[in-house]
């Protein structure tokens, strides 16, 4: 991380940052959990903890309005270990070796486990929610869990289809990402007692955060080199995946024979790697990023009407973070 | 099935008979439901429908009291749908290539989809439980999920350990099988607005229905003919899965040379195999029988003391179905 990007997360977690210690602490604490078979399995699916970036939405959410803070702090922790059962289960279907720096579940202890730990997760994070006492909340964290797994078929069902549109794409995107987003920024509204309105509106900001920072992960897919990536360039594409753009390259480019190619079945690795290559080549990544760019304007618009506390201005921040980071 | 059999089943749903072909018409409109990728995905996994054992507990546990029956076909709906989520995960954790006649998810589609279809089936039975708006049992749904994905990592690290005890064995199969029986008959209780001791009663007898179910499934491995198992006799002991009657055939046959090559670690296919022909050539499979029958006696127990109607009497005559069925 560059300086400006590290004083940028200190500032954005700075509100919360006594109740999302706590949240990582809880999270450790699974680990020491007895009853779970396997030695030490907890301990690599958590690991040193990631960026805690749905946690904190979670507890900033919940600012606008005074509140039991055990019971937020208890929904960060669901929503953060929902993350992470989400990853056990894609690493499994990827078939990925790393992780955050550590070797994976999948890679570890081989396909099974990650399956049923997967399982194991999952039903833990809603457990939690569970000791928030509110049917609304945890009725739509287990729909969010219908939405995530559905937003990964999608991923599994389309792929190597080029004639899919925007609205395909859209909609996959608001299931794989933005939903976890939107549940992580209502809940925490919901929980803290504050309007309806302000809770709509904090959906409405995670929406847009999530599609914002799901578009911002597949334009880093093309940039950068192997290397700092620690897996090849355009590996989305290469593995099927049609992403923003791959959709804007086939509007720009339907005359390229390459483009023809596709269109007949190509899946040449060949064909494949000569599109991130003009991907690359051409001002399709900025255009990629303008629309990432409009997402983060929507999520400011969201929370104009908002009460402006120091909250606000981390969940502004925020989108300042997502669509500038560089992994 | 022989026609006692037959008889016998028709005799236990025959109280619930109208709402269990309810839960049944849900199941099936499950399948024209919209939103999912994949054509088809869901009619595959759901199939014509299984022996509905789960849902008719909940059913008929819910019949001591009066009760709002929409709320109680709600539950054996996501009671029945939990069980099918684990069989998905199950048939990709075993590579299992038939399940009730039809081909897998797994064996069709491949583990990915069988990976994300579990998911997507668990959350929407959890979304199923919050329809009751009832904490508790909302509660109790996810732990059961832990328990279930517990119960089956358990098995998969306590496989070849020839030294588990029998403790370890009956935590095991609680996980595995009994803890959905307890949640799906204190469910129905619970829904029902029937008091605490009759909802404790009604768990207990889930917990020892539960046992003696899955006692009876690890005894009938042993039993019949590769031809009537559609799989090998002894599949789970070839597995390196040791169920009761192998726990029984160590405690019984300590000085014989095979046991001792199991202790010293032999997992070869001809041991294994010796163990199944001395496991069926003695009475170890009776002895077994005995353990589930002494389940029987306390699951009849627990009953005791509840209202002597209908309801009861179709409660008592499963655990008659459990220990004697043939599959």
């Amino acid at each position: 991380m560059t300086e400006a990007i590290e004083n940028l997360v200190q500032f954005i977690y700075e509100p919360v940052k006594e109740d999302l210690d706590r949240v990582a602490e809880d999270l450790q604490g699974l680990t020491a959990q007895a009853g779970l078979p396997g030695d030490g399995l907890l301990t690599q699916a958590i690991g040193g903890g990631g960026k805690m970036v749905r946690p904190a939405v979670t507890l900033l959410a919940a600012s606008f309005h005074d509140h039991d803070h055990k019971m937020t702090i208890r929904m960060g922790l669901a929503v953060e270990l929902l993350h992470l059962a989400t990853l056990i289960h894609d690493d499994s279907v990827d078939n990925s070796a790393m992780r955050r720096g550590r070797a994976t579940i999948d890679s570890l202890f081989g396909r099974n486990v990650a399956v049923l730990l997967g399982d194991y997760v999952f039903a833990t994070s809603a457990t939690f929610v569970c000791d928030t006492g509110n049917v609304r909340v945890i009725r739509r964290f287990s729909e969010t869990i219908m939405e995530l797994a559905s937003g990964e078929l999608m991923e599994h069902f389309s792929a190597y289809n080029w004639q899919q549109s925007r609205d395909d794409y859209e909609k996959r995107i608001y299931n794989k990402t933005a939903s976890l987003f939107c549940t992580a920024a209502e809940s925490g509204a919901v929980l803290s007692g504050t309007s309806e309105a302000t809770s709509q509106a904090l959906n409405n900001y995670g929406y847009n955060l999530g599609m914002s920072f799901q578009i911002m992960d597949d334009v880093l897919d093309f940039q950068g080199t192997e290397e700092e990536l620690g897996k090849p360039v355009g590996n989305d594409l290469l593995q099927g995946t049609v992403t923003l753009p791959v959709l804007l390259f086939m509007d720009r480019f339907p005359q390229e024979p390459v483009f023809r190619r596709l269109m007949d079945g190509s899946r040449d690795e060949s064909d494949l790697r000569q599109v991130i290559a003009m991907v690359r080549d051409s001002t399709i990544l900025d255009d990629a990023m303008q629309v990432a760019a409009e997402y983060r304007t929507s999520a400011l618009a969201a929370l104009s009407g908002l009460e402006n506390n120091r909250a606000r201005q981390s969940l502004e921040a925020l989108t300042n973070y997502v669509t500038h980071r560089r992994s």
